[in-house]
Formats: C-alpha cells, sequence, structure tokens
C-alpha cells in the first residue's frame, strides 16, 4: 500500500465509502487549543520548516531528546538548517508515533509535498517547502482557511482584555469565529506563590478591591460577563486530580489569611477551590457555557530542564496514580447544588477510560451528551489511544453523541490531526458495520459520522 | 455481511465451526442472576416490549439519560409507547454498545424478529412483537426454557424464607433447577444504619437472641444449613475493595458495642468483617460451596437520583482505586486458616484484569480451576471486554478450566448473552488455532469449548 | 495454518521478509537472566525433560496448581515421568497461554520435535527426545551456542567472588562472554531481618570494618570496582515501588541504630535508600553501567505455600497499587544530581505502560535511547504483553532505539523467547508498514528490525 495513500487509516470498504461521502469535505470546530489569537490577527507569516515545526512543539523536543540530539539543536541556538536535519534522522526512528504521521500529513495537505522525509530527503524536502514560505503561503490565516475552521476557541486568563479576539470580529475580511475560552487557573490556584499578585491584577482589571471572597466573586462575575460578551462558550480547568465541590464557610477565612500571607493546608486548598469552582459552574449554567475538566497530568517533572527551559518544553507525563478517583464525588457536587453545567471530563491516563465512561453515565440526564468525556488528548491523541478511546465510549456510554476530536495545538498545521482522526473513527465504524455489530446502513452511518466530525459540537457549544 | 446474521461475531472459519458444533446448542448454567425466584414460580407473563425492556433495565436508563430524554420517559409515568419510540431513538445512536446487540439478538431469539429497531421501525417492531404478548408466549418460564437452562442460582438474603425455591422444587412440571445463593451482605454491614435491625430480623428468623459474636455465627451456621438443604451451592459477597481476613479477638466487643449503638471505626468494621467472613469461609468449605467476591463498584454516586429513585436505578460505576489491591492479603488469610473455599473473584475495574489472574494464580492447588475469574462482570460485558478478559485468562492462567458466562440480569431475556459470549469466545480461540498458538485440532478445541460453556461450571458447582 | 509453521506469528507479508532476511539469524545478547554462571563453567548436562523442565520453573508450577495437580508432582518427590504426564495434561488446557508456545517452540529448536505434546503424546515426546538427553546433547553450553547467544548477563550479590564468571572468561573454547550483574538487594535491604548479617558478609569479603555510612560507601565502591573490572556492565535492583532518591543527613544514624538492632520506620528507610541508591548511581554512572529497576512485584504472597517451598516458586504477582507513581520523582532526584545513569525500567504492572512511557520521555536528552522501558517483563512476556508494550513505546517514544528483548530466566532453553519476540515485533512492524503508517520502505525497516533485535543492546551496554 502507498504511504499515506488516499486509503490511508481506511481498513475496510465501509471506511472509505463513509470518509470519502460524509467526513472528509467536512469543516472543522477547533473548540480547544492554544493557537495566539494575535498571531490569527496579524496572519502571522512562517518562513521556514524549522520555525514552523521546532520553534514551539514539545511533542517534537522530546523525541529529538530521546533520539539523543543536544539541546543545543533543540530549543538553544543551533542552526536552523541542521536543527532540521536532526529532526529528521529522529523522525526516521519514530516507527508507530503519531508525530511520525502528522508531520507527513502537513507536509502532503499544506506542502503536496507526498514523499518520506527522512536523513537522506531532509535537503529535497527543505528546498521543496521554500517557495511556500517565501510566497508566504504559510500564513495563519491561510492555514486555517485552507484547513475550513469554522470555529476556534482560544485559551484565555480572566484578566485577557480579548483584545485580538475583538480586533479578529471586527475584521470582514477573515469569516473564521474566534472565541476566547475562560481558563480561571489563576484565580483558583490559591497554592502558588503567584496567587496574591494574580488576585490583585484581577482586582485591578474589574475595578474591584478584593478583599474577601463575596469581591472575589463579585470580580469573577464581571469577567465571566466580560467572556460572554466576547463570544466565550466554554471554560477550562486543569487540575492534578478531582476533588470534592461543595459550599465551604471556611473558604472566606482561608481566602483573607492566603491574601496576607498565609500557607494554606492541603485542606484548605480544596475547601477554597471546592466553593469557587462551585460558584463559577453556577455562572456557567447561567451563560449556558460548557465546563472543560483537564486532569492526570504532572507537569515539569524534570526540575533541571524546567530552571532551564520553563513551562510547556515537553517534560509533562501522565501521573499514574487513579486521578479520577473522585469524578464522581466531584460531579455529584455540583449536581446537587444544581450547578452542573455542560461538562467535558479529559483525564491524561488512559487506563481510566473505562471507569470515566461510567462514571459519566451516572450523571447524564440534563441534556443530549450532556457530560462528555473529551477526545483521547496529548499524550494519548495516537491511533490506538483514540480508538479505545472511542471503543470505550461506544461499550459504555451513546457514542452517536459524541463532539469529536479536539486539536488542542499550539501550531497552525495541526489540523491535519482531525482528518487523521475522522479516517480512525471512519474506520471503526465501517469494521463494526461490517462484522454485524450495526446495520450496514449508510444513512444512518454516515448521520452518526457527520455527527461527532461537525453537527455534535457545533449544537452542544450553540454555534448553530 | 447481513446485520446479526448467522455468522455474527465469528470471524474464523474455525470459529463457525466451533460455534455450530460444539457451543450453539449446549444449555446453560445461569449460576448468578437476580432474578425473582416468585416471577418463576408464577410463569409472570409480560405484555408489552416497554414492560420487558423498560420496567427494571437500568443498562437502558442510563442509555436515555446520555441521549437526553425526560425521566417522565425513563423511570417515570410517561406513556408506554412514547417510551418504546424514546428508546429506539436512543439505541440508534448507540453504535458499539452490547445493548445494541443484545435487544436485537433478543428480539430474533424471542420474537423471530430479524431486522432492526430505530426511530423510523419502532411502531412496526411493535406491532410484530404484540402478537407474542397477546398469546402468553413471553413468560418466565417459557424465556427459561426456550433459553435450555438448566441451573438457575438467584440472589438471597440469609433471612428468606425461600419459600418460592421450595415451591418451584415442588411443581414437577418445570425441569429447570433454581436454587437460592447467600447472599450475606447484611451480616457483614456493620457499618450500616440497619444493622442492628437486621441483626434482630436474623434472630427471629432463627429463634436465637443474639446478643454477642457467639450467637451471631450459630444463627448464621443455621441458616447456611437451611440454605445448604434448599439447594445452595454458592455463596456471594458484595465488597468496596478487598481486605485482610484474620480471626480478631476485638470483633465479639466492637459487635456488641455497635449492638448497643457504637458508630464504628473504620478499622473496626474490617476487624469485624474480616473475623465474620473468615468464619463463614470456612462454612463454605464444610458445605463444598463456592464463594463469590464482586466489588470495584461505586454505588449510588448521584445522590440526586438516589433520593428519587432509589437503588438500581443506573447510578452505580467503576471505582478507579486499585479494588484489587489487598486481594493477595485476603486470599492469602483464608489459606492461613485452611478456610479458602472455591473461590470466584470478580473486579468491575477491567484495568486490573492482569493483575487478578496472577493473583488468584498464586493461590491456585486445591482443585482443577478452585479459584476463578469470574465472566466480564457488568459494565464489562461486552465485546472488547469479554475478549480482553479472555485473553488475560489465558495469558495468565488455565483457560481451559475457565467456568464461563454468568447473566448476572434481572431479565428473563438476557440468555442471549450467553450466546454473545459463546461467539466471542468461538472467535478468539479460532483465531489462535488459525494463527497457530494451538494446534488445528477439532476434537481438542471442541472440548475446551464444551468445557467453558457448561461442564465447567457444571462440575465446579457439583450440579452434575 | 500449520501449528507453529514456518509463518508462525507472522501475520503479513512484510512481516516474513522482514524476519527471514532481517531477524531470524541475529545472535542473542542476553542482557538480563538468572542463569548459573556455575552451570555454564561446568556445561551442566540435563538427562531428561522433567528434569529440563520441572525441576525450577515456576510458571509451569503455577499452572500445574492451576490444573488441580498435587504438589507432589509439582515440587515434591512424585515420579519424574508422572510429573511429566501431569504437565502434558495441564498444557493442553492452556490454549492462549505463552507457556504454551513457549514449550512448542523449544521441542521444535531443541529436539527437532515438531509435534504437539499433549495427553496422548506424552509418551511419544519423552521417548522422541530420550536420545538427546542420552547424547548429552541437551547441556548448558551447547544449548547457549546453539541459541547463538554472544553476551550473557546473570544476576549477582555483591558480595559473590565471581570466581565461575572468572573461569569461563579463562576458558578460550567457549566464546560467550559471561558477565555479572550487580544487584546490590542486600544492600539496600535496611527494612530485612538479615540486613546486619549482610552488611558484616560485606565486611569481611572487603576487609572494612562497617561501622557508618561512610564505611558502606566504601566497602560499595570497593565492589563495584572489583565487578567493573570482571567485565560487570549493569546493575539490577528489585524495588517495591519507586521512592524519592535524595541526599540526607540522618541516613548515617539511621544505618548505625539499625545496626544495632534498631527497627526503623518507613519513612527513615526511605531515606536510608534515597542515599544509598543515589551514591551508587553516582558510581554507575562514572562506569558507565546501565542501571535497571524492576518493581510492581508482590513477592511470596501465599504464606503457606512460602513457609513450605521458600521463594520464587510461583506465588509472586503484579501488584495493582500505581507502583509507577513515583517514577519521575525518582528519576528527577537522580538527575538533579547529575547521577542519573543509563537507566532501564521495567514495571510487572501493563496497564502502567503508557504512563511509563509519557515519565522517562521527560528525562531523555544524555544520549541516544538513555532512558529505555524494558521489554515487557515476567507475566507480561506474552503476544498481547509485547505487542502492547510494543505499540506503547513507539506512540510515546523513539521505538527505533528501543534495546529489545531480555530472557530473565532460570532455563537455557529459554532462548526460543527472543525468536518468539522477534517475530511479534517483525509482525506488528509489518502491519504498520502495510497500512501506510511507515514507508514500506525495506531497508529502513530492516534497519529498524536489526537494531531492536541486536545492535541497539550492543550499543547500549558498550559490547561492540
Amino acid at each position: 500500500m502507498k504511504f499515506q495513500g488516499e486509503d490511508f487509516c481506511l481498513k475496510n470498504e465501509t471506511a472509505k465509502l463513509l470518509y470519502n461521502k460524509y467526513a472528509k469535505a467536512l469543516p472543522i470546530i477547533d473548540y480547544h487549543c492554544h493557537l495566539d489569537p494575535k498571531d490569527i490577527y496579524e496572519d502571522k507569516v512562517f518562513n521556514s520548516l524549522s520555525e514552523l515545526w521546532l520553534s514551539g512543539d514539545h511533542y517534537k523536543w522530546r523525541l529529538m531528546r530521546a533520539n539523543g540530539v543536544a539541546e543545543e539543536y533543540i530549543t538553544g541556538k543551533g542552526d536552523d538548517n541542521k536543527k532540521l536535519h536532526y529532526w529528521a534522522e529522529t523522525l526516521e526512528n519514530c516507527i508507530g508515533n503519531p508525530v511520525y504521521a502528522w508531520c507527513h500529513m502537513e507536509l502532503k495537505k499544506y506542502f503536496d509535498y507526498e514523499g518520506v522525509l527522512d536523513k537522506k530527503t531532509a535537503d529535497d524536502v527543505i528546498s521543496w517547502c521554500e517557495k511556500y514560505f517565501k510566497e508566504g503561503r504559510i500564513s495563519a490565516r491561510k492555514l486555517i482557511e485552507e484547513s475550513k475552521v469554522t470555529h476556534i476557541c482560544t485559551t484565555d486568563d480572566p484578566v485577557s482584555d480579548l483584545k485580538w479576539h475583538r480586533a479578529i470580529r471586527e475584521d470582514e475580511s477573515f469569516k473564521t469565529k474566534v472565541m476566547p475560552s475562560w481558563r480561571p487557573d489563576g484565580i483558583l490556584g490559591i497554592e502558588k506563590e503567584s496567587f496574591k499578585e494574580y488576585i490583585e491584577k484581577l482586582g485591578r482589571v474589574t475595578g474591584i478591591k478584593i478583599e474577601c471572597l463575596e469581591d472575589l466573586k463579585t470580580a469573577t462575575v464581571k469577567r465571566i460577563e466580560f467572556f460572554n460578551e466576547n463570544g466565550c462558550r466554554v471554560s477550562d480547568h486543569g487540575l492534578e486530580e478531582c476533588f470534592k465541590v461543595e459550599k465551604s464557610p471556611d473558604a472566606d477565612d482561608i481566602f483573607k489569611k492566603v491574601l496576607e500571607g498565609y500557607n494554606p493546608t492541603e485542606e484548605e486548598c480544596i475547601k477554597y477551590k471546592g466553593e469557587m469552582l462551585l460558584f463559577m459552574a453556577g455562572e456557567y449554567v447561567k451563560h449556558n457555557w460548557a465546563m472543560q475538566l483537564h486532569y492526570g497530568c504532572s507537569r515539569n517533572v524534570n526540575t533541571k530542564l524546567y530552571k532551564l527551559l520553563g513551562a510547556d518544553t515537553g517534560i509533562d507525563c501522565i501521573n499514574p496514580c487513579a486521578p479520577s478517583r473522585n469524578l464522581a464525588v466531584m460531579l455529584d457536587g455540583f449536581l446537587k447544588e444544581d450547578k452542573l453545567p455542560k461538562t467535558i471530563v479529559y483525564s491524561l491516563d488512559p487506563s481510566e477510560n473505562d471507569a470515566i465512561d461510567t462514571i459519566i453515565g451516572c450523571f447524564q440526564g440534563l441534556g443530549k451528551g450532556y457530560i462528555q468525556h473529551g477526545a483521547a488528548w496529548w499524550f494519548n491523541d495516537h491511533k490506538k489511544g483514540i480508538e479505545t478511546h472511542l471503543e470505550s465510549l461506544g461499550a459504555n456510554g451513546v457514542l452517536g453523541n459524541f463532539i469529536g476530536m479536539l486539536t488542542d495545538s499550539r501550531s497552525f498545521v495541526s489540523y491535519t490531526r482531525h482528518d487523521y482522526f475522522r479516517r480512525i473513527l471512519c474506520s471503526l465504524l465501517g469494521k463494526w458495520a461490517e462484522e454485524g455489530e450495526y446495520p450496514l446502513d449508510e444513512e444512518a452511518l454516515g448521520n452518526i459520522i457527520e455527527n461527532i466530525c461537525y453537527y455534535n459540537a457545533s449544537e452542544y457549544f450553540g454555534f448553530k
């Protein structure tokens, strides 16, 4: 079979039909990513493959380190051309890695290059791609448009002025809707050194002197409304593990003490977070926002590299400590107070897929696909990870209501991952139908495919 | 391939041969279920598909909630016909779910309906099935007989008078043996509010004034003997997690204090339970009963629905907290005192399959297949769950000794799950043989299949 | 398909090509095993299949127990011939078990017997093999040479005089290099009753009166140098779980107190172990040794059999308690002090594969494939276990740098497991290439195969 040919990942005839007729041409909703709205507004132009691929992609950095490349040629000041050669040499060894697939899909989609990138071809690939860069064809907006992205939800701090989002909205030449997401990790991060400073900043932005929890809530509401006016429809939370959310009479005291320099205990942190997250969830319900909960990740575990390079540099990993142990308790906490928003749960530990799917099944009932188990995320975003996630959703819930793939990327060429996902999805559903698990009913199957690839997300987030 | 045709799940030629020649026609031993013996004795007649399918099946309720159906049309007083339409609409979205397979297998087996149930066909299906209900063909006994069930073990409380079991036994017109199982969760549930009341009831039933542990043991022995006389051959225990079982000099005091209103600590509960479970296990050994240990489940996690609907309403889930962590310690506790009965272990967390199979491998030796890892249970009772369980049994133990499928159901039409299991089993073993993992020796393979599907259970429980 | 024919496990055409052209004929590096160097030096001769297979193989003992064989015919004094018959009877039931594959691969490779071993053929197999034993063809050295093993790393105690290793080295007639591995569990085992006695022994061997930690370190360095001079290139550590390694000012006191009879707390044990393991790791770095970390195993969990038979008798199991929870913390501890050696991590819990691979990815950078996730180990050494491990390595790291299979065996006929591994590896890579995941580039694929099967290990351990 041709390498990444037309039928890439489409292992059966039904899969080919479903993909080509129903999935392939659909636009994309990118409801969770880390793109910079400034880059979009200014239509950032990329000048080389090395800049496009290696300047910010910690997936690739990790692989280069594992291949023994010196840091100078990864995140350092080494020669750009050499970096790319080291990358090509690394990639050659990465059989079975999703980055192998992604790189070649990106070369094909955005550069019309159909060959292989390896040590021997690296120079050819560089020179092939050169004209695309020189002609300015590799820019933020062009990549978004070429990828047919209708909606983008970036990740934003509550104190952000969202000026780039507004600027984009006012620019009628650009059709893709770019919306902020509410990521209030700063508000909840009472255990962090920077907490007091953050609260002061929030005070300045809202014009509220924040001295007690009530003030904080007032400020939070103000920002939520501001985000809502600017198109926000979804929040995002990064948690270590799930915890109990409930009203706490102590939260106000804890908050005040911490503002005065007190170092809270773990229990006090949970009390504060439980109170505040519950409060925010109530606001999400009011505005019909979805709430995203990401957990199960240990961050910056390599102290040495962290001191050298900072966060988001390829030193995060799965935390294998049952991070979902309190998911049921957490969801129950919201529901008891009638403050359970539409919720999307993501754990980084794939061994918890089945547990998560049975847990969310206990809290459904407020709407079609109300609680979602988010797409195979980060380290799990590979073929087997996607398949396993879909199989678990199918076995333990209503797969037809799944809102589908997210990009979760810092890169404008990552939209090929949606194509990868769609091929895997079609292949799995095609297999089931051909094996008699579901009728070989093209209309029904096509309908499910279209919903998972686009329409479920559109309806879930209220985009249509 | 035809939807659920003759070769459903049979993915290779050897599988087809094995299924059709060895598995298909075998009768069924239902050694673990939640059927009501009263229904069996009275030959309960069902009057509609809605009653048969939706009046008590929390698997379906969960899926309907996930599809956004209002509770009124799930467990509420909504119109029966409408409920079934909502169910059909939900089912259509449930690609990859075992309930999709089961529903259609049930329609085919008990109603000779070979088509698909979906939104469009719901009315046709209802009217097709109507005559079966009207003619009284859908009754407890008829369904059992049509399914060729030779033995049924229900789940019973030690205080039960077992009158329906006796009545069934005395009715010579009904050939299937219906036996009670001993489920003493009430006796062990010292942490429950209802404990004292339960012990009083046990006292009344046995005519013993239960004031100390010795009294409790005497009463327990009396009831075990009563159950044994009424055909009981197996006990069943629902545990949160595994714990250490050992003799405890404190257990008597703890028990007395609790009878007087004391609220025991977690440690005290374990001491009491360890002592009592060890004692009961000794009795099981005497009577050659098997002991079933079910764990890894969090129950009634949705407080709101629990208050509304009570237990067994679709609000239970997998507990992802290493529930097997003390399984080895527990089994060792029994063995040290020479009180390890034939034991069947079931965890709800499928990520522990391999661990469980290596653990039970340390405690074998008292008989062929003495310690069993029970069939993929509850939420794991789907194609991948069954395959994964069988693969783990094969890789880590002696698969040929497996006692096979259980139903674990409240429904009389769930016997099709045995057919599902048998097809999956034949497909897996056929694949192994065709790939050279085991000789293509029909006799040897057929023998293993027959044993797993029927004869191992028959021998294990002493039914033959 | 013929049972274990030429294409055994090779499920696609590319796999067949890769295996036959690149993998099949390669020699073997056995970098981790439990063979006795005395047996190698003396060229131990085996006299019967029963001796060869059943005298020390706890894999088989477990299966026989699970099949209900009496201990007399497993580890006891039962008749040799009868034992083998019981084994054959057991094996017949072991469909899906790797031992089924291994036994038949061993019969084929070392005895040219191509049939099946079962109850009916047991006598034929015994008499077929008899001449091989009588002619002395089944001896330690002959088996090693026939298996084309170039390097063997045994497992040795720091107090060992390594006389057999030296004797083998001086015997020029034997070409295979047999090197010791440094397994200092005794030095780290401060919680054990035998600790004081062990330290005294270490003192005697080194001529150092060990009274404080500094003395212990001096003695340790002396032995490491002795091992290094005798060819050692790798250490091995058996841990319950991972723990934090760091310098501890208390370690000296703890050590002294324990020598005087004090019973240390768990926290004190960790402090001592953290300090000493960190110290040793520094020595490994100096000598460019690799460090193996094995964990996730519960040992001797069946107290009754342990008292009867001792350790390594088939009573160990996977510990399902997130044994990797502190792996990142542990590796970070080494790196912070610039004492992270080349490291190979093995967990017995396969549900942690993905977590481990993402964790080690955070600590790469000191060399090509510097941190390795060791081959599917012990209970995971079956087809699915190997596949799952390789898939996870591929998805989360640079599979092309994997150092491949180890034997981890006490038996001289276990080298067939390398062949099993190679077939599975070729089948997986062939599948990926045929499905368009990697180019169908024979040279590139062949190169990866050869590296994983031999050359990566050779380079990693510095054998070439």
